[in-house]
Formats: structure tokens, C-alpha cells, sequence
């Protein structure tokens, strides 16, 4: 626990901001718990939003078509009115229950949350930079090979290459080569294992102009390993599509291989695993400790299928077990359509209107 | 079975036109199957419509707020593209297994199907009139009592009693009142318990306009008995407010009373009740009986919560049951962002387009 940061006290922590988290909340929320959420990524939407963000979804009740990044930005609406806090671009570190039973999360950026209830939501894992892996290639992590850039002023007069033939390495490039004077790097090659690219036309078009003014390069070929002198990464070792062997020299490596998701820490938090998923009580989504759920594509019970559809009944199943297992009373169901309680936390009863509307003007 | 019909042969039945049979539909749809629905209401909906109609729902998945009404409209067009074959108004009678495994359900229209599989998504049961229970009553049903009005001619130059207070009972006095010379009452008289009536705001201005012009006439009281003479029906036994008792004289009486949502044969066809609910396996949404699964408000299994998320979910795993109940194969799971065939079966696959949009102009 670093001394710098305070302890967050909370009802609920939903590990995960695809849309069955997202939805976590909001039934978390009409059950009256205030929730924290914490993702890998530094935006909401998780898988959904990373591999469905543009394509049309169509089996989500009641919706004939969304995409993916649609569906997100309701479901973030839609959780609004219980004001989660976020932790995006934080991974969880460690879920360990202290001496009175409660739960503590941490993060590798450092939060510490004490919380009754943890909700996993984490689906394929926490998307993570694909890693390049090269003997000896780590010793150089945050002095000359980073897979997120946090100060372009380490650019200057350097030799910089950038990894990947994505979306993410394609911006890099570009954001790399619109740098001012004072912070350009002397040169910027991209290497990729082929001499095509995938990203938007409009970046590829601003990619193939730079490229045509000799402002960057364009190194082709996969990297096998690294080359040192005096202590310092001096270049990559290439095998080039014609079989032959080349050095790219440089001062910076900037790796952009796209994400992949990792189960990583949920392995080691003693929950019950059969085939890398969660084992869950389908009337509870508990998890084998108490008051851990899990829910969506991270979880395993007979029938399950891995569709949001499951993950939203699964999500509304645990906020009621879970306020169970807070309250020790049984939960009455209670409408949204009809309930004056679930109404005032949703933010949409006017108390003292005799003549409310059944929509009023101020909707989430 | 009536010789008069013929028999419709057919993938699946599902009984219940309320959100979830409609998503049962869809998710039928998706597996390649063909379904005709059976609703004892003459339009789509069921309890939602009747009772949410016009109610914000704030509760279902990525959609904020959205009234009963529109919440069935978009599920009818999610499942549009399977063109399912809807039998409104009508009861099932029976469901009973032939010789060779199938199942024929039968319906007191006289519509006669046989069917592989049957999905039970009744909610809390078939809404039928509310019935006036008076002794003797029911031995005049048909002949001067009704519940629904086929034949308007029989009641010109009778005296007409509607019993109710509700839109229904308002809108049928509504109905008589308009009629033409020639098929025109006697008398119109609506007999409520109270001198307050529920109703769209325009129709009680009709209604009171018609009033004060002595067209139509108002009972108020308690129905507590029948008076017949000659073997025929002759008047009702009035409770008044004011606790004195009087005949309300009529050759015909049209009971509207409003709907109440009644179990009725799905008690009778051999599957295992727990508290008027049907018990379900978690994984299949299977009832006892096999090729007969049952989702939504009237299943019961642990855990369950009678809300329209968790009815879509079953319906989806009830599909699934059923394709691998049908192929005898497991069935992989296809996302519609990306399966060529849900696509198909959706109609959005342009076949032929080497370039074709996520989001073609020919949506559903």
C-alpha cells in the first residue's frame, strides 16, 4: 500500500467497464450501492468497445441494430445517474480479504480500495499491449522501450522506431511526426513485418504522404533479436522477407502491437477456475468467496453462452444477491415502472409533484 | 380436432406474445427455426402492454427510459426478419405428444399445430375478461350476456347494459352510442360500482357529452344478483350506495369488466408446478417434458427474479437447448457482428458484395 495514495471506502467494485460491468452498476445502483469501477483500459467499453467498437450488433433485446461503441455510450447513460467512480487504465493487482472481511483491491497504479462486495466483470481478461518478446529486450523497459509514450520530450534528436502495422502504431507514427522542432526526433521508421498497413483511409493517406516526403521510413522484416553497446539498446536484429539479415539502428523503441486480453491477477485471487473461467451459483453469481461475484464472459456454469444477453441477467442476479449479502434480509422485487424507491435512485421522481409525469423532463 | 382446419406443421410454437416470447422468437430466428406464436390477446404484448403501456420501463439493458408500448414495438421489428406466424386472440387448449414425439397444440379457435418444440412464455397466464360471477349467470353467456360483441346487429332496439368502468367499458358504450339508426338500442346503460370512470381523457369528454344529453344512462351500484322471466334474462340486482336494493332492467348485458391474467391449461398439461410457476433446468430452460421449455415470469428456478432481463436471457438458452435438441449437436456459439450465417438468416448479408457496410441501408 504506497503511503501517498488514501484508502477509497465503498459498497460495491465492479472489476471491468465492458457493457455487462457498465451494467453491473446500474443494477447495483438500484439497489442502492454507490460502485467504483476499475479497467485496463483507459476508456470505457472493454472487448465490446475493442473488437466490436464500429460492426452492428443485432441480439441485444430490443435494439435491431447498434454498434459497439453505441451500445457502450447507452449503457454508460444509462449507469449515470448512480455516479460510479472510474479507475480506467488501472489493473488490478490483489483482492485480499482483511481481518473484519472485508475485501481489499489494489491496483498496480497504486488505488487501495476497502469495499463488502467485488464484482468481476472482466471478460477475455484485462486488454494489455501485446508484448514484444526479445531476448534481453526487457532490461530496457522505461529507459528506451516503452509500450505507452508519457513525454514526447525524450524524442528529441533521437533515433526512434516504431512497432506495428495497426491502428495504434499508424497514430503513433503520426503524432511522432507532427512534433515541434524543438521535440523531433531525428528519425522515425516504422517497422512492421510487411509492407501493408491497417487504419483509417484518412491516416494511411497522411501516413503514404509523410512517407513519400522522406519525412519517415519504412523498415520490413521481424524482429529476432537485439543488439547492445556500452549498456544501451543500439538496434533491432531483422530477418527481412528475402531471408537476409539486418540491423535497424535506434535510441528509442516504441512498441505497438495492438492489445491482447490477460487473465493475469484473476488466476491468483483463490477463486474457483475450471478452463481459465470463473465458477459461479447461477441463482447468486457467487463466486467460492464470499462476496466476489463474477459475471459475463469471465464466468462458467452449464448452458452458459458467452452473449451480452447472459451477462445483463447474470449482472442483475448478483446486485440482488449481493444486497442479500449485505443486508441479511430477503429483497422484495420492485419495478422501475411503478416503484417510487427505485424511481428517486434513478434521479427521475419529482417528490413533491402530485401530477408527475410517467416521463418526466429530466431523464438520465 | 375440427375437420374444417387444417393442420399447420411448424419448427416451434411459442405461447406468449408478451417481450419475451417476441425475443424467443428472435433468438429461434437466429438458430434457422420457424415459429408460430399463439397470444389470447388480439395484439402483441401481453402483460407489458396491459399493464406498462404507457409506463416508463427504465430497467432494460442500454435503453434509458421506454414506455411498455415502444418497449414491444422494437422487439416486434428485432424479429421481423423470421417472419413468424402469429395466431392472435386465441387460447391454447392442449398440448398432448402424437406417436412419433411431436407435439400437437391445439387452440379453442380450432387452429391445430404440430410442432417439435413448444416455448412456454405465458407470464402470468393467458388475460382473459374478468368474469362476472352472479348465480345463473352464465346460462344466458352467448345468448343475451357477452363479453366481447360480434354481431352489433342484435342490439338494436334492445335495452343494453355495459358493466364497467374502465376504457374498455367506456369505449364500447362509445360503440353502441354511434351506431346507425337501424341497429341502434333502446337504451345504453352503464353500470359501474362508483359514478368514476377511467378513461382517456377524450373519451370521457365524449362520454359525458352524450350523458348530458340523456343518450346514455349511468347505474351505479353492486350487481348481487339475476332476475329472469319467461326463461330469459330480464334484469340485474343493484346493491345502490345508498345500501337500497333495484332492478336494472336489460335484454342484453356486455360485461367489460377489464382483463385479469389467468394460469388456466398450463396447469393441465403434465408439466411440474411449483406454486402455479413451471419448474426449469438453468441450463435448457427445459421443462419435464421434453421438447416443451418455459421462460420468463412463469418459470421458477433458484434465484430467479421475474424481470424482462433475465426472461431474455432464458429465452436465449432455450434456443440453444432446442437447436441441439433438434440436430442432436452441439450448436458453437456465432456472434451477429460477425457470422456470415446469422447475418443471412437476419437478411443484412449482401451475398454478393465483395464490399458491403456493417450497416447496410436494408435494416429491419
Amino acid at each position: 500500500m504506497p503511503a501517498s495514495h488514501h484508502t477509497i471506502d465503498t459498497d460495491a467494485v465492479v472489476v471491468g467497464a465492458g457493457p455487462v460491468g457498465l451494467f453491473q452498476v446500474f443494477q447495483l445502483g438500484l439497489q442502492g450501492l454507490q460502485t467504483h469501477v476499475i479497467d485496463a483500459l483507459p476508456a470505457l467499453g472493454g472487448q465490446c468497445a475493442q473488437l466490436y467498437g464500429d460492426k452492428a450488433i443485432y441480439d441485444i433485446p430490443a435494439l435491431s441494430a447498434c454498434s459497439g461503441h453505441e451500445l457502450v455510450q447507452k449503457l454508460a447513460q444509462q449507469c449515470a445517474p448512480f455516479a460510479p467512480q472510474w479507475h480506467l487504465g488501472e489493473l488490478v493487482n490483489s483482492i485480499s480479504r482483511q481481518a473484519d472481511g472485508r475485501l481489499e483491491v489494489t491496483t498496480a497504479q497504486g488505488t487501495r480500495l476497502l469495499t463488502r462486495t467485488v464484482f468481476i466483470a472482466a471478460g477475455v481478461g484485462a486488454f494489455m499491449p501485446r508484448p514484444l518478446k526479445l531476448a534481453g529486450l526487457d532490461d530496457f523497459l522505461g529507459q528506451q522501450v516503452f509500450y505507452e509514450l508519457h513525454d514526447a520530450d525524450m524524442l528529441a534528436g533521437q533515433h526512434v522506431v516504431i512497432h506495428g502495422g495497426g491502428d495504434s502504431a499508424i497514430a503513433q507514427v503520426l503524432e511522432c511526426a507532427s512534433l515541434p522542432p524543438a521535440q523531433r526526433p531525428t528519425s522515425i521508421t516504422l517497422l512492421h513485418r510487411r509492407n501493408t498497413f491497417e487504419a483509417p483511409a484518412d491516416m494511411l493517406a497522411q501516413f503514404e504522404e509523410l512517407r513519400a516526403q522522406g519525412l519517415i521510413q519504412v523498415a520490413v522484416g521481424q524482429a529476432t533479436g537485439i543488439q547492445t553497446h556500452a549498456g544501451k539498446l543500439a538496434a533491432l536484429t531483422l530477418l527481412a522477407p528475402d531471408g537476409s539479415t539486418q540491423a535497424l539502428v535506434l535510441d528509442i523503441l516504441l512498441v505497438k502491437l495492438g492489445l491482447l486480453p490477460r487473465l493475469g491477477p484473476v488466476t491468483e485471487w483463490g477463486l474457483t477456475l475450471e478452463r481459465k473461467q470463473l465458477e459461479v451459483d447461477t441463482a447468486t453469481f457467487a463466486t467460492n468467496s464470499p462476496g466476489i461475484y463474477a459475471v459475463g464472459d469471465i464466468v462458467t456454469y452449464p448452458g452458459k453462452r458467452k452473449l451480452l444477453v447472459c451477462g445483463f441477467h447474470e449482472a442483475t442476479l448478483a446486485a440482488f444477491a449481493a444486497i442479500e449479502y449485505l443486508t441479511g434480509q430477503t429483497t422484495p422485487l420492485e419495478y422501475t415502472s411503478s416503484s417510487t424507491r427505485l424511481q428517486q435512485r434513478l434521479g427521475i421522481y419529482a417528490t413533491h409533484s402530485q401530477n408527475h409525469s410517467n416521463f418526466p423532463a429530466a431523464l438520465p
